[in-house]
């Protein structure tokens, strides 16, 4: 038996998230599915990051076990061509038995695109939030430096959640702007459901001076999701890179 | 009657290029019926660039002379509202009754994206070209060289093209890559029927080894379109800027 770590990029617009559910088409059951036409067995996967319907991804770390003779450098190829454009196996790693893509990833990195412009550009339409207000920048990136650090994010948590516990490390958290593109870049060792959208629709209320940089500990330790801000549009959020140690 | 200038920016995808035809959908017939419902009443358009299928625009320059009390700034609002998504009217200016887009164009810049990586990466499906073989981007950018200037561009013309003359200046052509993205910048003061997308799938084959940067000006002399690369796909190919005096 085989355990191939596989690394997966996707547009997730055409798809209900990452995790395999009925009656709804996720970017995991067409894993499993491209998987199981190339080997012709029953497969299972186990995916790093539950991504939510209609976020992207560029690294998603995926655990196989198959037994195969296809050498390893091969196997991306062969996967990808039973797979949608809109899916493609990146790279393919030979992993140690108790190598886990959830329980063994150090950190993570997100990163979501807000458009701040006057008018949309339909080359963005798919990868990043349109907003046009003016938005503040400098206070975002200022206000973003209040994630950091080992705190309770119950207050940046969707309900639904099934979580042990809301505690989360977040290592950085940076707002940077190029040209009218707006990246929220945020690495942390895991984040709760909805948590990097949340985050980013609370920057935004600082960016429209809705809110203040100083703000951000009081909504943290406030353990109140009403004190912080909406949930940000899922089409600006990329799963960036999944680290191990 | 107002002589409005519109800049328009979208997504060629879905699209069977800018001109109005029957039996196809194209950009110029849906701002056209766009138009017409926020009009009510028949519009004809002149557009500067008639981009071909699948070739996308950040700054297409449309003439539409209308008689309209919807003050000027509010026209690329009003006219959106008509539009689909994948194609926004980012800038509306009134201009001088003799104003021709096409005429009056001094130069225009056209980019062409190549995705020159492994794997393609589905954020870039719709945009850039995916091409895995190694190519050589300095050598690329030092052929690119050979089209400055003003010369028969016969050999870089489909055919098809009812251009009365073959002759074109170009004025700057750069090959440049950040990460696995080059960008090919051309501009010149006007186009002949696939002559950017015949020039990168020339170039292509210099980066490949099967041209040298020095073949360019023999291949320009030749006039044979034989003697050029192939014509490059079109998805990889977006007007960006029409200038004018």
């Amino acid at each position: 038996m085989c355990n191939i770590m596989l690394v997966v990029a996707y547009d997730g617009t055409e798809y209900c998230g990452w995790q395999i559910q009925k009656n709804a088409t996720t970017i995991e059951q067409k894993i499993i599915e491209a998987c199981q036409k190339l080997f012709s067995r029953e497969i299972k996967l186990v995916g790093a990051s539950r991504t939510d319907t209609g976020v992207h991804a560029l690294g998603q770390i995926v655990l196989l076990k198959v037994d195969t003779t296809i050498p390893i450098h091969k196997i991306p190829y062969a996967i990808n061509a039973y797979l949608p454009d809109d899916i493609v196996v990146r790279d393919a790693k030979i992993v140690t038995n108790n190598f886990h893509p959830r329980y063994n990833a150090k950190n993570k990195t997100y990163e979501y695109k807000i458009y701040n412009c006057n008018f949309p550009l339909p080359q963005y339409n798919r990868y990043a939030y349109f907003y046009h207000k003016t938005l503040d920048v400098d206070k975002m990136n200022e206000a973003a430096k209040g994630f950091i650090g080992k705190h309770d994010f119950k207050a940046f948590c969707s309900t639904g959640s099934s979580a042990k516990t809301t505690i989360r490390e977040i290592y950085s958290c940076d707002v940077d702007i190029e040209d009218e593109m707006i990246t929220i870049a945020i690495n942390g060792n895991g984040f709760l459901y909805n948590m990097v959208r949340i985050i980013v629709g609370t920057l935004i209320e600082v960016g429209r001076g809705k809110m203040q940089p100083e703000d951000i500990s009081d909504i943290i330790e406030s353990l109140d999701r009403k004190r912080a801000g909406v949930t940000a549009p899922a089409k600006g959020l990329t799963l960036v890179k999944i680290n191990y140690n």
